[in-house]
């Protein structure tokens, strides 16, 4: 590729040169201090140095192609981990396995891995539903490597409403067995990653029977294939569910039981126990096994705010380097970022990206406190836990999967080529709004936490920390003033919030006194219900931002730095208050006038964050071989890289295909 | 694939006897009458009888596979209505080539059609823009498939601006030749669909040169590749832009040209010439050239409106035979249409695709109407075409796709199959963001006439038909009365319209008068000026659907049938009024029982669609071979299907992949 020249492009130098604070600080403000930044780039460049530099040469691939591809970076890459694990604390696991899935490495496998739901969801599940012992026997073989699996749940015909699952585990007594069995094809487990040819060992979740009567939903751990051979063990049929818009490497797979029998031992019984006898123990709290969902929600916050970012850092150099359309007639024509609508693209996402980054950190500090208090047997805060896991889950996939559309699209064309990477950012971010959980289900879920709060509120019941507003907003009577800063506008957003809630409630009201059950009346409430939930976490987001930018922790940051860090969240606030205007002009009087504002406010913020854009999105430190994009590389030669990777298509090795001979017949 | 049933799935069943009319009867509205319908059948059935069923196998191909498969399929396909056209009249283009690119057809070549271009946009340029005798020349035999071409414009580093186009032309008098050269990397043209190596000649767009003296950006007929050996000819680097989000079988190309000669002659003379003595003779009217791209800017109008219902018919059956999530807790899982939350995400699509598909009738009269005028010499009419052409296009491209992306997410995970054809009906719909003019820049192009249309108001002139609201809105001051009838949301959207009009105009004088020139006024005015131009755009769809339910068209008309498209007439106004409501809102005063009362509205008109949704899109009449879905074929039998599919997914040829070797290294 000697085309690609060595320099950085001369537009990204002087970017860098103008911009009015120092990037690697934002770099070591967003990944956590000097400590954690220099691993990151250590284990970068351990990861990535001695990787080819191919693009995206995968989507050029067939599926089983890729999927072979995917396998084998997959295995090279869990090979340095370990390695590099044994090295530096033999016997730990923060290095290997923890970091296997984490999204500075997510280049070294670009199509998905079909290992790391294996790490992420079955090896947890085991620690956390299974008990001791069972985590030494499978657990532990797991984490090693040793044994690989999958976690599977969802079925061809079934999905968020776990007690309609149609797999069956009838207990034997006689042979103190599990018979597990799929009774039809939409029983069939579906979607699994890693299911397909990737593992050995799965956790079924399953409707437990014992004597026939139903006992509700179970976790077994149930071996699919031989560990020597790796075929599929008798009465299990099991294989790859065919290509997807994305994810092509990640193998997800489907699997049907025919008579497949486990040992009682293998029911995962950490909460609820089958004795040799057949005595069924309940769980103590049944949400408990939906406590690893909660666990990946917050991680897909977390994940899906740096996909965003990624996706901004591309758009972001792409718009600084790509010069169009004149804005005065005689001039040459300008870096595109200097069109306002292109900033209007560009930088909301940059800002939302940083919210829910910061909001994902506050939220795994509600995880950690619940899961301390889960350990003493106190399950309180879990609904509230579980109501923003949700919200947030639902809302950061939501808007980083149309934010990654919005930046690909502001790339033009060029947008649209595989080596952007945009596409598959893109695939990857939406995946999110279905997986664990599909969004609208969550915010139905979170809808009814609100109704519930709002009862609370009405009789004056204490409500939890997140949901708190509710009282102040229900004593002013959802009528605010505006004066436009930034904690007024968060009030506004409450105050809208509480209204929706409000509405949302006397709505539910009026169709139980007309004499729906709950059920209906809730289901007839919904769009309001998810519009409800959806201001309701917007709220949080925007109050976590507010406390980084204006709280203790900005004490002592240095100003060049929170500067930057104020215009984003000004731009922030500003735009979520615009999108959600709608709602507030119900709750709020703004005059044409502080419209007018409003709309200066965003334009003048834009032009604020105009000189820094480039050097927010070095900030965000991403590799270039993460990154993956002819478009977004840190030397800014997108023309150069684009030719180059079309030179290097497999289309081009010959300069007549061999379908060439078609022609002739028409 | 004998797992899938001859039967029809009993809950579409039973869909199609609730409905309240006969989806013939919409079949045969929508697809303009009994001939045409007819036609259409048996048009689908000439061409999709004899192919094989594979729903979307060219999915699990190479890119150079799915470019082979796309090519050989393109073939059959260019053969099979030559055929007919001879059979039925020969010497006739009405068969072929002009529904080479059809929606109906598109289920041929799924990957994208490699010649398409050619006939959409190469025949036409060579006939607006040629003379006769070129069309003579040139165009017979590209329309004969003789020779095979693209359109070449775009190139690596210039999209939109056309005078910033690097690719020139120079004038050598004394061989009557042109010397044609893409001096630099980013003049490589780069995108034209079929340029990689499916075309031998193409239309190239470059800026002229006499003397060293630019004349301004005109067209030239290359040959790019021998016709016998299909070898690139010297001078000539071509070859594919590699893969892309979607349409891998388009052949997407680059070409670069160094000192290429070909004769003055095949310069595209009709509106400018270059005499034998290098006399340039300028176009009578500059916009001439822009007419064909024009043109194709109607044609994405009306497909992408059609791609939308496809997305909303698939959807929708889904919906039907889907059971998730009980409503009340011990009831059976209900349809997933009956959630109220599933009805907002599929009805309103089924209502805006509607919308724009009379839109697009309706610009075609207007299209028409001017391409009359042109012959005549009048260019007067251009200019609303223009902006109502450029407004519709960017609104249906943009709507459509998050359209169809939402119809995906409501199919769930199931959605993200390859098999369930959304993927790719997405990838395409998104595509027409960009191409064929990038929208935002479409909707500024929109401002600007907007800006100039309300000058004139001021001034008392004349208004063009689509623009005359605004002379109204004027003299109302821009303040409404709510009362919710139809013609008064339309009244409110254009006061909204009107509103935003204005205030635009209002800043850009600010800016003027604050020393910004004109230009630079318009940039910073960009927000407003897009936010406008799509208020604009939705009146003109808004009042179009108006006519079409209660104007002439709607007499005689059954009574069943105009009522459902009432039903979606209320659906499309109520939410396209609700989600510009903060607009709205700064014009006219509605009340909070009003908002109530509109939010009843939307649920009571969703409640009302519920029984016909099936048959609404049963009236589409799509063929099961261009749906090509798992989830959306015509008998309902979803998980058969997807069940089929992934069994006979590449990857489940073999019990255990060769990969698995790689499996015992870690």
């Amino acid at each position: 590729m000697s085309i690609v020249p060595k320099t950085v492009n001369p537009d990204l130098q002087k970017e860098r040169k103008n911009a009015t604070f120092n990037s690697e600080d934002f770099a070591l403000w967003y990944h956590g201090g000097e400590e954690k930044l220099k691993f990151k780039r250590f284990l970068e460049s351990y990861v990535y140095d001695d990787l080819d530099e191919g693009i995206t040469r995968f989507q050029d691939l067939s599926h089983e192609d890729i999927f072979a591809d995917a396998t084998k970076n997959s295995i090279i890459l869990a090979k340095k981990l370990r390695k590099l694990q044994t090295e530096r604390n033999p016997g730990g696991t923060e290095i290997w396995p923890t970091l296997y899935g984490s999204p500075e490495l997510w280049g070294a496998v670009p199509s998905g891995n079909p290992f790391s739901v294996h790490f992420s969801m079955m090896v947890g599940c085991i620690r956390e539903q299974g008990t001791d012992e069972q985590f030494e026997k499978f657990g532990k073989r797991a984490q090693n490597f040793e044994i690989t699996g999958a976690y599977a749940q969802t079925e061809l015909g079934h999905g968020t409403f776990l007690r309609g699952l149609e797999t069956r585990a009838d207990f034997d007594r006689q042979n103190d067995e599990f018979v597990l069995n799929t009774p039809t094809i939409s029983a069939y487990k579906w979607w699994p990653g890693g299911l397909g040819h990737s593992a050995n060992y799965c956790v079924v979740v399953a409707n437990l029977y014992i004597d026939n009567d139903p006992k509700g939903v179970a976790m077994f751990v149930v071996q699919v294939r031989d560990e020597q051979t790796h075929m599929p063990l008798p009465g299990v049929d099991i294989g790859d569910i065919g290509k997807k818009l994305g994810f092509a490497g990640v193998n997800n797979g489907f699997l049907g039981l025919k008579n497949v029998r486990i040992p009682r031992t293998n029911m995962l019984m950490r909460h609820s126990q089958v004795h040799r006898d057949g005595t069924f123990v309940k769980s103590p709290a049944s949400a408990l096994a939906y406590f690893s969902m909660v666990y990946v929600r917050c991680m897909i916050v977390r994940n899906n705010s740096i996909a965003l970012a990624m996706a901004a850092t591309i758009a972001t150099r792409y718009s600084a380097v790509r010069r169009q359309s004149p804005i005065n007639p005689n001039e040459p024509e300008p870096q595109i970022m200097d069109h306002l609508t292109q900033q209007m693209k560009l930088f909301p996402e940059i800002a939302i990206s940083i919210a829910f980054k910061l909001a994902s950190t506050k939220l795994w500090q509600i995880y950690d406190q619940t899961a301390e208090g889960i350990k003493r047997g106190e399950f309180s805060r879990m609904p509230e836990l579980h109501a923003m896991a949700c919200s947030l889950k639902a809302l950061c996939s939501s808007y980083s999967a149309s934010g990654v559309e919005r930046l690909r699209l502001a790339c033009g064309g060029h947008g649209y080529l595989a080596s952007s990477n945009l596409p598959n950012l893109y695939s990857a971010a939406t995946a999110a709004c279905t997986y664990e959980g599909e969004n609208t289900v969550l915010l139905l879920q979170v809808g009814r936490f609100l109704m519930k709060s709002y009862r609370f509120a009405l009789t004056g019941k204490p409500l939890v920390p997140t949901i708190a507003y509710l009282q102040d907003a229900i004593k002013e009577k959802s009528v605010g003033q505006w004066t436009g800063s930034w904690n007024n506008i968060i009030k506004a957003l409450q105050i809208a919030a509480a209204n929706k809630i409000r509405i949302s409630y006397e709505n539910l009201s009026a169709r139980l006194k007309a004499g729906q059950t709950e059920a209906e009346a809730a289901n007839n409430s919904g769009i309001e219900y998810t519009q409800a939930a959806e201001l309701h976490g917007n709220c949080f987001v925007a109050a976590t931002f507010l406390e980084e930018v204006t709280g203790p922790a900005a004490r002592g940051r240095n100003p060049a730095l929170n500067q930057v860090l104020e215009n984003l969240l000004e731009l922030f606030l500003v735009s979520t208050a615009m999108r959600h205007m709608n709602e507030l002009l119900r709750v709020i009087n703004l005059s044409d006038a502080d419209l007018r504002s409003l709309q200066n406010r965003l334009e003048d913020v834009l032009k604020a964050i105009r000189p820094n854009a480039v050097a927010i999105c070095d900030g965000f430190d991403f590799h270039d071989r993460n990154l993956k994009s002819t478009l977004g590389s840190y030397d800014g030669n997108a023309y150069e890289r684009i030719f180059a990777e079309a030179k290097a298509s497999p289309l081009n090795k010959q300069p007549v295909p061999d379908v060439f001979e078609a022609f002739h017949e028409v």
